[in-house]
C-alpha cells in the first residue's frame, strides 16, 4: 500500500503507528481467508478491497470530496443512510474491529468499555485509520451507554451530530424516531449544502433497499443445504458492505449472489455435506474482525447465518418507497428502521423471534451467542435469548470475548466440544 | 426485630437468609454511626427508623394496603412521586446498597453489572427485603443499560412500569418525559383506581416541594463555617427520605434543621476547625452503603455535600405550583425532572457547572468523585469531570469501588493521602 503514503501524511495520519498495522493485516488476512478452498471467484472482489483497505476506498472518499461531496462517518445500523444518499453525501461505516486500536481508546475511555467503542475511539485519537480522518462529520446515537458517553470525548475533535433513539417501540417511539430523521434531514442538508427533496430521497430509498436486497440475495442462498460460501466470505461482504458505495455494493454482491445459485444448482459447496450449521447471533463483528468464524470454521462446522448487525439486522425490512412527502418518508424510514431488534431496546423479544426463524431458515443445528466484553446489553439478554433456545431445543453456547487473542485457544476448545456435541 | 417475624412470613420471605442480613445490619451502623460523637438530637428519629428498618416502615406500608392504598417500588430520583402520591398511592425507593444481595442478582444478571442494579434484582429474587416483596407495582425508566436489561427479567415477577427517558435534554426532549409522565398518570390510575385531578396533583407537587425544601435547608446547614451535621448523618437522611412518608420526612428534616441552625448560631460543630471538607459525587449510596462516608470521616475530613441521587439531584429544582390544567403539570414536572444532571443524558455538562457552584456553595476543600463498578457513564464523564476539575484547580480523587469490604484498606490509603495533600 506504499502508493498511498503521501495521502495518508495529508491525512495527517500517525505514519510510524499506522506502518506496524499494515505490516500485520496481510498476513492476517491470507491466514484466515486464503488458506479458503473452493471459494466463490466473486469474492475476489472483496479481496482486493481489503487488499487496499486503507488506500483504494479512501483515495475514493478524498476525490468526491474534492467534488464538493461530504463524508459522514457512522456507528450503528439504525443511522439511515438514505437522508445522506440523498444530499449527494457518502456514508462510511466507522466500527473499529482491531485490538491494534484499543490502547488507544483505553488513554480517555473506562477499561471496562466494549473493544468496539474503544478501537473506534482510539483510531481516531492515535490517527491510525484514513477512515477516521476522511470523515467531514461523525453521526453518533444513543443506542448504548458506551457509545453515549463516548460522542462527547470524540466529539472534542472532530463535528459530531447525536441521534436520540428512543429506547423502547411503541408507536409513539417510531414518530419520535421519525422526527430524529427529520432533524438528521436539516443538519445533512446544512452541512453539504444540498437540499433533499421527495424525489432525491425516495431515489435513495431505491439505492439502499436495492443494496439491502442484494447483500439478502447472498445470505439466502446460505439457506441451501449444500452451503455455496463460507461463513467468513459472507461476513467480509458484509463488514465492507459498511464503506463501500451502495450502488457498487448492490452490484457485486448481485453478481456474487448468481454465482452461488448457480453454485446451489450444481450442487457445489464449500463443505462436505452433513457439515454442522451454526448461526451466530449477538454483538457486531467488525472489520477485521474474524477471530470466531475463523475458529467455528476450522473446528468442522460452518457459520451460514449472522443475527447481528454484520448481517441480517442491516439489510432485512425494506423502506416503502414512492411515498408522495417527506413527512411520510420519514415515518417509512423509522418504521423500517424500528424493525430492527437490538439489545439496546427494552422489551427486545422480538429478536428471539428472529432467530428462531433463522434457525428454521437456515437449517441451524446449533446457535452461538457471542458478547463483546462488557457489553451489558447483549449481555443480559443473552441470559433471556439462551433460556428461549433451550426451552425449544436448539442447543446453544454463550460465549464472551473481546479483540485480543488471548482467549483463542479456550475458545477453540469450548466451540470444538460444542460442535461435537451437535453431531 | 423478632417483633416482626410473622409479618415477613407472611411476605413469603426466606426466613433463614433474612436472619442472617438482620444480624450484620445492627452491629454495621453501631459501628459507623453510633460511634459519632456530639451528633444532633434530631438523628433519633433516623436511628430509631434504622433500629426497625424492616419491620416500622414496612409494617405501615401493610396496614396503608390494607386500606385499599398501593405501593410502587421505584429506582430513579427521575421518576415523578407527585404521580403516585395524587393517587393515594405510596412509593418506596428499592435501589439496594448492601453486599448481601449481590450474589443473587449474580445468578441472572452479569456479573459486569453495577452492584446497586445487582442487589437490587438479588433483594427480590432472593426474598430478602420486605420492601421488595411489599411493593404492589415497580417503575423502571431506561436510564441505563444496566437497568432498562434487568427490569426484563424483574417484570417476569413482579409487575412493572417502565417510563422512556430521553437520553438528551433538547426541548423536544421535556415534551418527550412529560408525554412519559401522562401516560404513568393513566397507568396509576388505573392500578390504584383513583383518579387524577389537577386539584390533587397540585397537592402532591406542594406535598414533595416541601419535602424538596426541607432536604434542602438540612444541606444548606452544611454550607457554614461550623459544620453541625457529619455527612454520615445527612446522608442516612437521604437515603430514609427514599422510603418514608414524604409529609413525615419534611417534618422531621425541618425539625433536624431547626437544630442545625441553632447550632451554628451557637457555633456547635461536629469537628474541628479546619477540618477539610469534602465534596462527594458520582453515582449514588443506597442504604446501607456508609463505606465511603465512613472512610472519609475518619480520616479526618468531613462531608459536606453529595452531588448525588442521595443527595442535591433529589431534592435541587422546585416543580411549578398552582397551575391550572393536566397538561401545564405534566409540562412543569417535566421541567424540574429533566433539570436533574444524570451522566445517563448527553451532553451533561450541567452537572459541571453544578459540583463547580456546589464546591464555591459548601466552601470544598477537595472532590471525591466515586464510581460503581461497572458503570460506564459515570466512569466515562469521570473522564472529563476530573479534567474540568483540575483546570480549575479544584483537587480531585476518582476512586472506584463496590458494595464489599476488600478495598476498604486500599481506599483509606487513598483517601488519607488525598487529605493530607488539601492540607
Amino acid at each position: 500500500m506504499a502508493d498511498y503514503e503521501k495521502m495518508w501524511e495529508e491525512l495527517g495520519m500517525n505514519m510510524e503507528l499506522h506502518d506496524r498495522l499494515c505490516q500485520v493485516l496481510p498476513t492476517a488476512f491470507g491466514d484466515v481467508y486464503l488458506s479458503q478452498e473452493n471459494r466463490p471467484e466473486g469474492m475476489g472482489f472483496w479481496d482486493f478491497v481489503v487488499s487496499g483497505i486503507h488506500g483504494i476506498r479512501p483515495a475514493e472518499l478524498i476525490e468526491a470530496q474534492k467534488n464538493g461531496q461530504k463524508v459522514f462517518g457512522t456507528f450503528c445500523v439504525y443511522v439511515p443512510d438514505e437522508v445522506v444518499i440523498a444530499a449527494k453525501g457518502i456514508v462510511t461505516g466507522l466500527c473499529g474491529g482491531s485490538q491494534f486500536w484499543v490502547p488507544g481508546g483505553e488513554k480517555v475511555l473506562p477499561k471496562g468499555t466494549c473493544p468496539l467503542i474503544k478501537a473506534s475511539v482510539g483510531a481516531r485519537l492515535d490517527k491510525t485509520c484514513p477512515f477516521f480522518r476522511i470523515a467531514d462529520m461523525y453521526v453518533g446515537e444513543t443506542t448504548c451507554d458506551g457509545k453515549k458517553k463516548a460522542w462527547e470525548i470524540l466529539g472534542e475533535d472532530v463535528p459530531m451530530h447525536i441521534m436520540d433513539i428512543p429506547q423502547m417501540k411503541r408507536e409513539k417511539d417510531i414518530v419520535k424516531w421519525a422526527g430524529e430523521i427529520e432533524e438528521f434531514k436539516k443538519v445533512v442538508e446544512d452541512f453539504t449544502g444540498n437540499k433533499i427533496t421527495v424525489e432525491n430521497l425516495n431515489e435513495a430509498i431505491k439505492i439502499i433497499n436495492n443494496k439491502r436486497k442484494a447483500l439478502g440475495r447472498v445470505f439466502n442462498c446460505r439457506k441451501a443445504a449444500k452451503v455455496p460460501i463460507s461463513g467468513k466470505d459472507a461476513l467480509l461482504m458484509m463488514q465492507i458492505a459498511f464503506f463501500d458505495d451502495p450502488v457498487r455494493c448492490a452490484e457485486m454482491c448481485n453478481k456474487l449472489a448468481d454465482e452461488l445459485e448457480k453454485r446451489i444448482a450444481d450442487g457445489v459447496s464449500v463443505c462436505p455435506e452433513g457439515t454442522k450449521r451454526i448461526l451466530v447471533t449477538g454483538t457486531p463483528l467488525a472489520i477485521p474482525n474474524w477471530k470466531l468464524h475463523h475458529i467455528i470454521e476450522t473446528s468442522g462446522a460452518i457459520v451460514v447465518c449472522e443475527e447481528m448487525c454484520t448481517g441480517t439486522r442491516y439489510f432485512e425490512n425494506m423502506v416503502e418507497e414512492d411515498l408522495p412527502t417527506l413527512e411520510a418518508q420519514y415515518m417509512a424510514l423509522a418504521r423500517r428502521y424500528m424493525k430492527t431488534n437490538c439489545a439496546c431496546f427494552t422489551p427486545n423479544t422480538a429478536r428471539f423471534d428472529d432467530i428462531l426463524r433463522m434457525v428454521d431458515e437456515y437449517k441451524v443445528d446449533g446457535v452461538i451467542d457471542v458478547n463483546l466484553k462488557f457489553c451489558n446489553l447483549y449481555d443480559t439478554e443473552g441470559f433471556l435469548l439462551e433460556r428461549t433456545l433451550k426451552e425449544k431445543g436448539i442447543p446453544v453456547l454463550g460465549i464472551e470475548t473481546d479483540y485480543t487473542d488471548a482467549d483463542a485457544e479456550q475458545l477453540k476448545t469450548r466451540i470444538g466440544a460444542f460442535i461435537e456435541m451437535l453431531g
